[in-house]
């Protein structure tokens, strides 16, 4: 077997121009989610899948997801683009999710080179947008299957893909398509893997078992029925934004404490086994000093930044719809103002404990400005943290996957922000998830000149053959 | 004397439709000055004042003020309309300033008729933009010369005119206008007029004798390079969005008090025959709670309303540039963020000491914060308050004028909004200016359905013509 992968290996090595070539043919497709008339690009990004998979025998199932409304027209969505190959109940069966939509980008945004023709620097970089996210898997898996074949390696595990088109758009409908396939076309479903996250530094490869969860709050402070003038009405009227304003304040202080009596109280406590877990991590304080071209960094030692990002909960105030917000001045006492804040968080906060503790407390707040406008405090969407066991079986499986390659063991990290579809899959199929990133901290997703370093990309199919492998060695 | 003023206010009276008829004509012009496509309507309307106030034989000069970029184009500025009738030594010299633009309006905005059509209703309303705003006072200047000429009524007054095309965007170039006018055009000036306002209520004409000051600043507050995720940054590090928020909430409690220490310093002691100007003034509370259809007053009299309206300092928090403003919800930490607000000041405030006061207040609230992000303070533009004695000769004028129009006296009110411009020609011509408003309190100059009742409209002629005799009669 061991053989195999190195024959495998050998062959991904050998390929690489053709693997690149490749990412730049679906780089060149322009399949922006957000913009309404690349729709018909996304659509294309997924018939192009829907071929190369029909291509390698993969059964193919397109599943509509219906239309949209987006800049005032109606649009039909991109299909999720679901895959099956091989049904051996003698193996485990692997569900695969990516997504082939990507964010926008244009030349004028500050690329160094058109943003969708792939371009391969001097120094390893595979410059494009979606190189990372998240072509470069999503095409890496099937690059993978392909080669596989070519070599006549029997696939270890039953490959179930889903790839969707929607992903940088808020996946609409992915979680009722999950929900009603879980007992069809996920059926059997061991495992689940997610290649859409990014390594912790560098150079070193990693796994993530976890994620923070996000609540996201409106408050609203209404007064007058429209906006008014200053002069006029400056000190004659209780203002909206003054009481907002206040409340807002109250919520979370400069270092990022927050305010909420209660909060905290629901935060799992750091055992000595999990501090351990932050020992050693390729993760410098200085990286993101210089990425952020200033230093706001809110804890001193590299531990501490990561508990803030992993395992701590924290307040974002986002800003104000309703009040003046362009540039200049303008004398408005606005009539209606909603501040947006949300709330991160992390092992064991319960989404209606926040909640309470959330509405009680601004309820509170506004109480004791004795203003007499109106406020209204709603939870506009709210998502779980996620937390699964680095020991699961299918951690062990990417660990030694990635021992294999990269002849290191990994990192083993989480992530701040959340993705929602991995509680999803998680929850409906009834399987662990493993998320492998293949790109490194420093790619730029969602910014100009994104990347995936080749060494990344190339590894990343390596590992991904692994993976199946290791898999199958259960 | 007084037979030809009866003479003359028979003559309105018997002439309404055509009065009417002429603003029906001005208002079909949409001379808005903030939109560069309808700039040529600007200028089309200065072009009808010029003709009409030559075939008048008043002497016009058109002042041009040279280009202003717009909406991204290079358009000229209206022109400033100039006129003079009659130079003779004999009489006293009257400035009378009026504007002949106007906000923008859309019938989409939610007017009941075509703003740019007027529509007299069967109440007595003259519905139409620049109705009250200033059209019908600028061409009710015009008729009453007219109607005089028609008389054989002897002007008993020398005029000088200055109606400008810019007023709804900032008046750019006006002040330098008459600065450079100020020994030429305007010399000689004994008493300035501007009819640009509103009377207090909607049944009793005013005088108006005070207006408050406006110092407009910006807080900006800078931490990273870019926008931030606030899944992947919030909590590891300080956001400049918390740390103004906290700033801003520092400056003023729901009540309107403002809390910038020193500041209610500068105050002008209320005396108390300033307290007794308050009583019995045609102004209810109940009226603006009608109006805002929300009580959301701050005080419980109706003395307590104006003294806060006219004589103390208000503060005002306007919006944040920079943060997340739309709809929906965006997990964004804002990179840089700039708090908008303003304070209205009055007698005897200073420009340079309220600056002092501010900037020192908010650096210090910044330190307490602890952020390591960074502040700027910066007062965008300031205006003084304006104070006239309501002793003048100006005033008694217009207080006989009113008397013998009405059969009332006037109220003597001040407003809380600024006209910049009244500073500017008490400044520049050395001669008190007389603020006489045409329009009732509840015309709704910028908004939809602006209108000036016909009652104020066809009385208000009378008044300009009454006044001009009692300027004479001084």
């Amino acid at each position: 077997m061991t053989d195999k992968l190195e024959e495998y290996f050998q062959y991904v090595e050998d390929n690489q121009a053709f693997f690149i070539e490749q990412l730049a043919e679906v780089v060149a497709i322009p399949s922006v989610s957000c913009e309404a008339e690349r729709r018909s690009e996304v659509i294309k990004m997924g018939n192009w899948l829907e071929s190369r998979m029909k291509a390698l025998g993969v059964t193919v199932k397109l599943a509509e997801l219906g239309d949209q409304m987006l800049e005032g027209k109606k649009i039909p969505l991109p299909p999720v683009v679901l895959g099956k190959y091989g049904e051996d109940p003698a193996k485990k069966t692997l569900t695969i999710y990516g997504h082939y939509d990507v964010q926008p980008a244009n030349f004028s945004d500050g690329w160094d080179t058109e943003p969708f023709t792939l371009v391969e620097t001097e120094d390893g970089r595979l410059v494009g947008r979606g190189s990372t996210d998240d072509k470069g898997p999503v095409i890496g898996w099937l690059l993978c299957l392909e080669a596989h074949q070519k070599l006549g390696i029997e696939i270890p595990v039953n490959l179930n893909f889903c790839f969707e088109g929607m992903e940088e758009s808020g996946s609409i409908g992915l979680e009722e398509l999950i929900h009603e396939e879980a007992d069809k076309w996920f059926k059997n479903t061991n495992y689940t893997c997610i290649c859409d996250n990014y390594w912790l530094g560098t150079t070193k490869p990693c796994l993530t078992y976890g994620l923070r969860g996000n609540n996201y709050y409106h408050i609203e402070v209404s007064g007058p029925a429209a906006d008014l003038h200053s002069g006029v009405f400056g000190g004659v009227v209780h203002e909206p934004m003054t009481a907002l304003i206040q409340v807002m304040s109250k919520l979370v202080d400069s270092h990022g404490k927050i305010l909420i009596p209660g909060l905290y109280d629901q935060v799992a406590e750091l055992t000595p086994e999990e501090e351990k877990t932050y020992e050693g991590l390729s993760f410098k304080n200085e990286d993101i000093i210089s990425d952020l071209k200033s230093d706001v960094l809110a804890h001193k030692s590299e531990t501490d930044t990561l508990k803030a990002r992993w395992r701590y909960p924290s307040l974002s105030l986002h800003g104000v719809e309703g009040a003046f917000y362009s540039s200049g001045c303008k004398t408005v006492i606005p009539a209606k103002v909603i501040g947006k804040f949300s709330i991160r968080s992390v092992p064991n906060m319960e989404i209606d404990t926040i909640n309470e503790l959330v509405i009680k407390y601004i309820t509170e707040q506004f109480a004791l400005t004795e203003s007499k406008c109106t406020i209204n405090v709603k939870c506009e969407h709210s998502g779980r943290w996620w937390y699964a066991s680095p020991n699961h079986p299918n951690y062990i499986a990417g660990s030694r996957a990635v021992k294999r390659v990269f002849n290191t063991e990994p990192e083993f990290t989480r992530e701040g922000g959340s993705i929602p579809i991995t509680i999803t899959f998680e929850e409906e199929l009834k399987a662990n998830v493993l998320l492998l990133p293949m790109g490194s901290a420093n790619d730029g997703a969602h910014s100009t000149n994104e990347k995936v370093n080749k060494y990344n990309y190339i590894n990343g199919i390596k590992l991904f053959g692994a993976y199946w492998q290791e898999i199958a060695n259960l």
